[in-house]
C-alpha cells in the first residue's frame, strides 16, 4: 500500500463487539487516520460513536461505500464480508477481514504479525485476521516451535461469551442473573444455558465429529506456520466468562523440551507475557487477560506422559488480541509504522 | 463383612457438601440403615437433618465415637481421616474414606465399583473413595480400556466449586451477585475470583509443575487400572460452574479406534450415559450432569491428529459419582447387596 501520512479508515460491523473494540485501539494506538468512517446494517444508521473527541454517525453498508477508502477493517460476519468486500477492492481499498470468508483462499494472506508478518506483503486486496481461539493458541507456542518444532498440537479451550458477540456477552450476564434470582435463564444466543454452565463450542459438526472452530484451528495453524505436517487435535468448549479465551495445550515437539529455554524466549517474545507462579498459584487467568494486549503463558511444564511433551495453559483477549488488535496490528503494518 | 439385615452407619463430616449428598443417597437408595450417626466437628453440635422423617443432630466426632458403628462414610478432610479413621478400624466398623489420607496405601483398596469392585475383597477396615476428578475420567473411559487398550491419556479438566465444598459453591453465588451488581468480587475460599473466571486447581503445586489434582489423577488411575503402564498428563481447571465437573480427554489406544464398538460398548456400560448429538450440538454439560448418577459422555471422535487417538468430552456430578455416591455403592457392595 502507497506509504500516507494518514489513511481513510472504514470499520464494516462498527456496532458489533469487535467493532466497537476496533475504533477504541485505533484511538489508543494513536493509528494515523484521516477519515473514519463507521459502516453496519440499515438498523444502526445514526448511531452515534466518539472518536477523538468527535461524534461519528453510523451510515448504512453498500456497495458503494468504499470510495476513497484506503483500508477498511471488516467484521460483520462471514456472509457480509464475502458480499461487500469485493466492492472495496474493486474501490483500492486494501480489507483487513476479520470473518472466516477468506481465510482459507491461497491468494489472500492469513496473518498473526508476531508470526508471519512477511505475508502480508503478498496481500492482492484482501488480508485475513485468524480466528481469536487460534491466534491465542499460536502466539505463544510460535517461539517454541521455532526452537524446536512442533510435531503435534493437543488443545482443549474454555472460550468466553464474547466470542459470539455482544449480544451474547449479554445473555451471559442475563442469565446469572436470571439464575442468581431463581428464574429459569431465558435462551437467545446460544443454543445451551451459559451461566453456571459449559458447552461444546455451538458451531456446526461435520462428518468427522469436528466443529466449525476445531476446524479453523487445524487448518489454520497449518497456513499460518507454513507447515502442513503439524497435526492438531483440538476441543473447543464455551464457558460462562466474558471476554477471554483460555487453552490447555499440550505439544509434541522434534526433540526434548529445554525448560529453561522455553521460559526464556517466551520472556522475550512479542505479544507474550509468562505468568507462572508456581509458588502462589498463579498463573494465567482470563479476568487478567481481559483488556490486555499480550497472551499470558503459564503452567509451562513436561508433559509426564511423553518425554518430548510440553504443557502449557494460556489466556488471551478474544476482541483485542483475538480480533480487533491483531487486525490494527496488520494494518499499522501495512501502512510501514512501527508495530508495539 | 458380616452380612446383615441393617447396619449402623455413621457420617464423618456430615455437614459438608459430600456429607450432606451421602445423608441423601441413603436415603433416596434405601441403605438398610438400623442407626445413623453424623459426626462433624463440635462447631456443628445440635445442627439437626431429616432422615427418613426424623431429626438426628448431629454429635461432636471424637476418639471413642465408633462403638458399635458397622460403617463409616468418611468425608471430613484428609488430616481428620488421619486421626480419626485408625480408631474406627479398632473398634471393627469399615471405613469408606473419601479423603486423599489413605488412597496410595498399597494396604487400602481404592475403588470404583463399575471397575474394581473385586478390589473391595482385599480391605483390612478402610476402603478409599478416588479422587472425584478420577471417577469422572475412569467410569466412561474404563470400557474403552478393556476393548482397545489405553496407553496414554490428555486430559484438560473443567471443575466445579463444589470440589472446594459446600462455602466454594457459596463464594461462586456471592461473587457473581457482587460482579453483576459492580462491587468488588469478595475471596474467603479460592484464591482468586471464581466468577465469570476460571483458574489452575488451586492445589499445591510439586517440583515438576503438576499440583495435588493432577497427580491425585496421574497415580491413581495407575492404581484402579492395576495398570502401572497407563501414562496420563493433567491439566486441572476450575471453573465458574456449581457442582459438575467436565474434562476433555484424549486418548492414545494400542490398536486403531472402531467408533461403532465404542459408542456400543459406552451405552451398555454401567455409570454411563452417552450423550452424542451432532445434529443438534448436543453433548455433556455440567447442568444436565448435576444431580444426575450417571457420567455423561459425548464428542466421541477420533483423534485427527493420531490414527490410534480418540477424543471424548464428559460431564459428572463431583457430589455424587465424583464422591458420595460411589462411596455409598462402595458400601452397597461391602454389604452383598445389588448394586444399581
Amino acid at each position: 500500500m502507497k506509504v500516507k501520512s494518514k489513511y481513510n479508515v472504514a470499520i464494516m460491523g462498527a456496532t458489533g463487539a469487535v467493532g466497537e473494540e476496533m475504533l477504541k485501539i485505533l484511538e489508543e494506538r494513536s493509528f494515523p487516520v484521516d477519515k473514519l468512517t463507521l459502516l453496519a446494517s440499515s438498523r444502526s444508521i445514526g448511531r452515534k460513536y466518539k472518536f477523538k473527541g468527535r461524534d461519528i454517525a453510523v451510515q448504512e453498508l453498500k456497495e458503494d461505500s468504499f470510495k476513497g477508502i484506503d483500508i477498511v477493517l471488516a467484521s460483520a460476519g462471514g456472509s457480509i464480508s464475502k458480499k461487500f468486500v469485493p466492492f472495496a477492492v474493486k474501490e483500492g481499498s486494501v480489507v483487513i477481514d476479520n470473518t472466516s470468508a477468506f481465510r482459507m483462499d491461497p491468494k489472500v494472506p492469513l496473518v498473526i504479525p508476531e508470526i508471519n508478518a512477511d505475508d502480508i506483503k503478498k496481500h492482492k486486496g484482501i488480508i485475513a485476521n485468524p480466528n481469536c481461539s487460534t491466534i491465542i493458541m499460536l502466539v505463544p507456542i510460535h517461539p517454541i516451535h521455532k526452537l524446536n518444532r512442533i510435531k503435534r498440537i493437543i488443545v482443549s479451550t474454555y472460550q468466553a461469551a464474547s466470542g459470539a458477540g455482544a449480544k451474547a456477552m449479554k445473555e451471559l450476564e442475563d442469565q446469572s442473573r436470571d439464575v442468581l434470582e431463581g428464574r429459569p435463564a431465558r435462551k437467545e444466543i446460544f443454543p445451551h444455558q451459559i451461566a453456571f454452565n459449559l458447552f461444546s463450542h455451538n458451531s456446526t459438526i461435520g462428518t468427522e465429529g469436528y466443529n466449525e472452530e476445531e476446524i479453523k484451528m487445524i487448518k489454520e495453524t497449518k497456513k499460518i506456520f507454513h507447515d502442513e505436517k503439524i497435526k492438531v487435535a483440538a476441543t473447543t468448549v464455551r464457558v460462562p466468562v466474558f471476554r477471554a479465551h483460555s487453552e490447555s495445550i499440550t505439544l509434541e515437539l522434534t526433540k526434548k523440551p529445554d525448560l529453561a529455554r522455553i521460559r526464556k524466549i517466551l520472556g522475550e517474545a512479542p505479544g507474550v507475557k509468562v505468568v507462572d507462579d508456581r509458588g502462589n498459584n498463579y498463573f494465567p487467568m482470563p479476568l487478567e487477560a481481559s483488556g490486555k494486549d499480550d497472551v499470558l503463558v503459564g503452567r509451562i511444564r513436561k508433559d509426564l506422559s511423553s518425554d518430548k511433551g510440553l504443557c502449557l495453559f494460556v489466556s488471551g483477549d478474544q476482541l483485542r488480541k483475538g480480533a480487533a488488535l491483531n487486525a490494527i496490528q496488520i494494518a499499522e503494518i501495512l501502512c510501514g509504522l512501527q508495530v508495539r
